[in-house]
């Protein structure tokens, strides 16, 4: 009787407050929705890795609640206390209103309720972030940029006890602190807001789900479309040199929808910030998918959204390791938090790739709410199968016509080449035009620096980026590609790189055995034009493929053309002399060489030059083509680095001067193996030898090569007609070659 | 009816067999007896590990019998292909051996034979290796070691179709091939054969073996007590400087069972070549124990041979890779193939510790024989269990009273400090008195460089040490202990080394929360007396154990002292400023400074020297007293260095100069970890600060350090009396500290 009457009261109450807000009892309506949370509670207790989420969830949770709620007064930059505290206590938040949802368990909500009741009462305080270092410094953290991550989860933990909150709390939080909070963030700082950005991302997510949340149109409205007047300057830029506002681009979240991402998928800045871009791309598109679906968010601009985690997941070494195109921290890989939301979506709204069940798996936890569900019961019906990665070549720029990307995978991941033809990449791009890396499995052969930050790690610059990121990492000299004249390219303006790309000549990964990309570049060195082609070739007879690398240069005037090998590992041995300095002088004063010592220097013995060295117990020989006045140059990293930013990464360079048109041709074998248990070394010597320049003009370029026991195999590129239709004849030592497309190759 | 005649004349000619040579029918009795056939037989396929490794076994052996058997006349060095041939051989000819025995195979004694014959025609024709390049060249291979270890696996494969060989084929083998073989590698090379040296176990246990099998008391006497008259002069030395012969010095294979074993089990050269040396011991000693058990050679001298495996075992870190004490490539573990046996006999023929057995599992193989058999049962049986090391002081010489080695542990291996105050090695011995290395699990922390020289990559020097083994890898200042005036410990010379060794000062493990180890040398720069001390404390408010290190040094004369720290990763901060220099210029000329570049100098801002690196996602702070005129030094290796020998690595050095008795204090203490996945930085900054000397004379060594939110620690050291009974007491600023036994820690 008592319990009936109760029942009652509640009733009662709950209709008083759905009267006077109209969308209470439609919570939670995000990420969660009340149909997912009944699927959920159902399920409890029969799908292994949706318990072992709620599990590891509740664990985490209850300690923090255990440890009692901190918001302290901001004071510190990334790495310090009351960063590292605002930070955590958004992200369980969160948890804690998920749980609420699933486990039913007051304490979750009383713990978010109280939680941003401290938040109303300390945000009202506030003054702008003490540290200024941004260019739009946030409240609660030094930049806006994280504020927004605050109100991106802020929102799904007020999203969970919506519904249980009683009004007037309600209006205490959303008049004191999330208006306020979401209008500081973007009429408060337009030049974050209002721009075509990850930051701005953020920025709009942030506002659209708070919006979603209060069911303020005009919110959501400010979040799909931006400001209509931001009242900022063309010309404005950002910390890192970004430009903020363009002439002609638009804002808001379905702006930066169209503009970052290609139509394959490709996200502008590289995966390393797609992956950190992601999330509030998804979880604002998923919001909008539950709230408003019949806005097409999910499914805007083509599905771009799915394709730009396909494209993310095939940008990633065997380990899952992201590429580091552009700013990137090495080792951030698919297994991150970050990317469980987009493995989820993307299984449950895409086709169903049971490759993806496996990630999830490794990354032991799933969304709680449908896309979640459906991977942890799929798992758990045994329908997981390994990720496999192909060849894949994603074009850049909105409209798909300012370069790409190419990834030439042989043999499964035994090697991967990563070739880089794409746009400037926005403020975090780097000026590595046709520049490459290459991989063996999970392990970097010919290395990408990355970026010269420490990600949340104080000692280094409050985890910021350091000064050596602009002079060394950014610059062409710090990548695997042409710097002529000892001048990055555009010399290293951004401006000026921002207005170009570099465009494809062929892609074929058609065969099996042969796959090959070519791009040309004509802009970084006005009157250059620089034309690398690279030949993943995986024939029977070899152990392992092979790389062939055509770097064709031709220009107005003579120059110096210095071409780098960052090889990681050991070196064994050379087929020419090379002596070291005395003392190790900086390379050059600018352009990053002031970065790189002279280890080594030394002459071509003959027309082949050949370096071998071990890295993690695998052998690796390049052999090139050479001309008698090559200057052959070892370097190390390390120049004029005080601080020890830079690591003493090694680089074999070949040195051209007082050329005008030249040719580099150069293969990388991977071979063998050595164990220092075993103390073996198998196939320690490569097979390649005889790289040689047969013909080249405006027409073809051939390059052929030997392989021992093999024969001498010939490549041919047609340099005008790629056309898988064009007919194509060339005449060598008196023998006729003829083939149909853009390449020959076969035993000579 | 045809079936039993044949088998009547089988017996007819086995028995006519037996008639002529009076110990056939007695075969196999080395390493397999009959009986343990027997049982290996009836537990086919119940035992998986056993099954697994006959499985692998018969897959690897019928690949070589169907690639045809090639003994090619010797040409190469280690790396090259006859070499490589070679070795293959014999290590396959042993497992057909087995395989015949177990599965009754006659393939497989075929095989067996047919190659004993190809060597049987190949070698009488041989003339000595054409590659002169060491003291003791062999026939088969360059050096009179490779050619013993072919014997030692040809005698079992030989033992293994003993039995089923006519006499007349067993004839021509023991004349022309093995009795030859055994005589060249002894009285043909006593400078090789007649020394207490790892060299010359192998050539003992080969002649042995092959006496065994041919029951030849000559060859077995020659192998247990060595050759009586050698002819050799004393003062003969090998390629590496080691010494031939030495006045007094016993020879044969119980004196070198004695000589380089230390009563503890430690062997002189250190775990590296332990690990190479034990293989030839244990075979041997397993076979005098089945063949002939009267002898009592496996528990010769007091049972070492069992106790050198478990020394050997715990000198290892936390992934089992042997701590590269002298000479040593890194990676070597107690999983290489070489260690099987040793596992399986010291779990078999020891006290049966189940932590053995999950070394035997994932080592993924058995000895075929008794041993192995047990190994594989009690696995099956799941008896077993993690192997856990303790703290160990081991001492070095035969007597155990020339100095030792101890390894501090504390929390499992969270951290290990492996402290060197031993003899000097023999000739793979390095001038580092006093050094140490630091291991967190299985990350070295502080490195001990090991050896100059790429096992078996025919690139580099053919395989062989290279000559910055001897101008680097063998000197002082490549280790973390003192260099004086910049000159090695007994100015590098090995004969004067060879004559001395530290003193244990004291060692205790006897607490969990404090560790303690302190030796003296007083020889390495007569005048001068060098006592270190480490003391590890794990107590209970630190997340992570951390290391106290003390330094005192006592001379005649003012010098230079430099104490590096090689520490592996990045450098992230230190406290006091530093500069690079324009150019990169050698620390100095000889003695190991020519390797070295100087890439940093500061000098100390306070009391107090500080620097903080990160390694492998962990993070770790220096924290040293000072003195106003120390020079703070970050050097690089690589000068001097024009072929890459040498890894690029980093020190940290502390240098004080013109000062004659002095103490250097240092906490390395581990803490917090960093992940690129999640970007967390967990406990970035060290809680140590304030190293402070309080007290240091000739009775007590006192230094105190802070711990934030725990308090100021103090360790005195008694200089003197460190007995557990001896009585002590020191007043510190009016305060009176009493204590019982050599040493006191607490909260000041």
């Amino acid at each position: 009787m008592k319990n009936t009457l109760f029942k009652l009261l509640v009733a009662v109450a709950v209709l008083a407050s759905a009267s006077c807000a109209k969308s209470a009892g439609d919570h939670p309506s995000l990420i969660l929705t009340k149909s997912g949370v009944e699927q959920i509670r159902q399920q409890l207790g029969s799908v292994p890795l949706l318990d072992e989420t709620v599990a590891a969830t509740a664990a985490l949770v209850d300690a923090e609640i255990a440890l009692g709620i901190d918001t302290p007064v901001p004071v510190h930059f990334s790495g310090g206390y009351t960063h590292k505290r605002h930070k955590q206590n958004f992200l369980v938040a969160e948890k804690a209103g998920m749980l609420f949802q699933i486990l039913g368990d007051e304490k979750y909500a009383q713990y978010v309720r109280d939680m941003l009741m401290q938040y109303e009462a300390l945000y009202k305080t506030l003054p702008v972030h003490p540290q200024k270092r941004s260019y739009a410094p946030g409240k609660l953290f030094w930049q806006c940029l994280n504020d927004s991550n605050w109100l991106v989860y802020m929102s799904q933990a007020y999203d969970a006890i919506y519904d249980w909150l009683p009004a007037n709390e309600r209006e205490l939080l959303e008049n004191n602190l999330f208006r306020p909070f979401a209008d500081y963030i973007s009429v408060g700082n337009p030049q974050f807001y209002n721009r075509i950005h990850n930051h701005s991302t953020w920025g709009n997510a942030a506002v659209g789900m708070i919006g979603l949340v209060m069911n303020d149109k005009e919110l959501i409205d400010r979040a799909l479309y931006g400001l209509s007047d931001d009242g900022l300057a063309f010309g404005m830029k950002d910390d890192d040199g970004g430009l903020i506002k363009v002439e002609g681009q638009k804002a808001g979240f379905l702006a930066n929808l169209e503009e970052p991402f290609s139509p394959s998928g490709y996200y502008t800045e590289g995966p390393y910030y797609q992956r950190y871009a992601m999330y509030p791309f998804l979880i604002f598109a998923l919001a909008m998918h539950n709230a408003q679906p019949e806005m097409g968010v999910l499914e805007h601009s083509d599905g771009v959204l799915l394709k730009a985690i396909d494209a993310l997941l095939n940008l990633s070494d065997a380990d899952g390791d992201f590429f580091a195109l552009n700013d990137a921290q090495k080792g951030m890989s698919y297994y991150t938090r970050e990317l469980v939301s987009a493995v989820n979506i993307s299984y449950h709204y895409g086709d169903r790739n049971p490759g993806l069940l496996s990630i999830a798996q490794q990354q032991g936890q799933v969304l709680l709410g449908d896309a979640g569900l459906t991977v942890a019961e799929d798992i758990a019906a045994g329908m997981a199968e390994p990720f496999t990665k192909r060849s894949v070549n994603l074009t850049d720029g909105a409209n798909g016509d300012q370069g790409g990307v190419a990834v030439l995978r042989a043999r499964g991941e035994a090697l991967a080449s990563v070739f880089k033809y794409t746009a400037q990449g926005l403020s975090h791009g780097h000026y590595d035009k046709l520049s490459f890396s290459l991989f063996e499995e999970g392990d970097e052969v010919l290395q990408d620096y990355g970026l010269v930050r420490f990600v949340n790690i104080e000692q280094k610059g409050g985890g910021n980026y350091l000064p050596e990121n602009g002079s060394w990492a950014k610059q062409t000299i710090a990548h695997n590609t042409i710097t002529q004249n000892q001048i990055s390219h555009f010399g290293g303006d951004y401006a000026t790189g921002s207005k170009h790309h570099s465009e494809l000549h062929l892609y074929d990964a058609s065969r099996a055995d042969v796959q090959v990309v070519s791009a040309k570049e004509s802009n970084a060195y006005p009157g250059t034009l620089l034309h690398r082609t690279q030949v993943m070739v995986a024939i029977e007879t070899l152990e392992k493929p092979l790389l062939l690398d055509i770097f064709k240069i031709t220009s107005e005037q003579q120059n110096q053309y210095d071409l780098p090998f960052y090889f990681n590992g050991q070196l064994l041995e050379t087929n020419f002399a090379h002596q070291q300095p005395a003392q190790l002088e900086p390379l050059g004063d600018s352009h990053g060489y002031q970065h790189l010592y002279t280890e080594g220097e030394g002459a071509p013995a003959g027309d082949n030059i050949a370096i071998t060295w071990l890295n993690e117990g695998k052998f690796y020989t390049l052999t090139a083509a050479a001309k008698a006045a090559d200057e052959l140059l070892f370097a190390r990293i390390g120049a004029n680095d005080p601080n020890f930013n830079l690591r003493r990464d090694a680089a074999f360079m070949q040195r051209r001067s007082n050329e005008q048109n030249t040719l580099f041709a150069t293969v990388i074998e991977p071979h063998g193996n050595y164990s220092p248990v075993t103390e073996k070394s198998h196939n320690p010597r490569g097979r390649v030898s005889n790289v040689e320049v047969i013909n080249d003009d405006e027409n073809y370029t051939a390059v052929a090569f030997d392989i021992a026991d093999s024969g001498q195999h010939l490549f041919i590129l047609a340099n005008q007609n790629t056309q898988l239709s064009d007919q194509h004849s060339l005449e060598i030592d008196g023998q006729i070659y003829q083939w149909q497309g853009g390449y020959f190759f076969d035993l000579r």
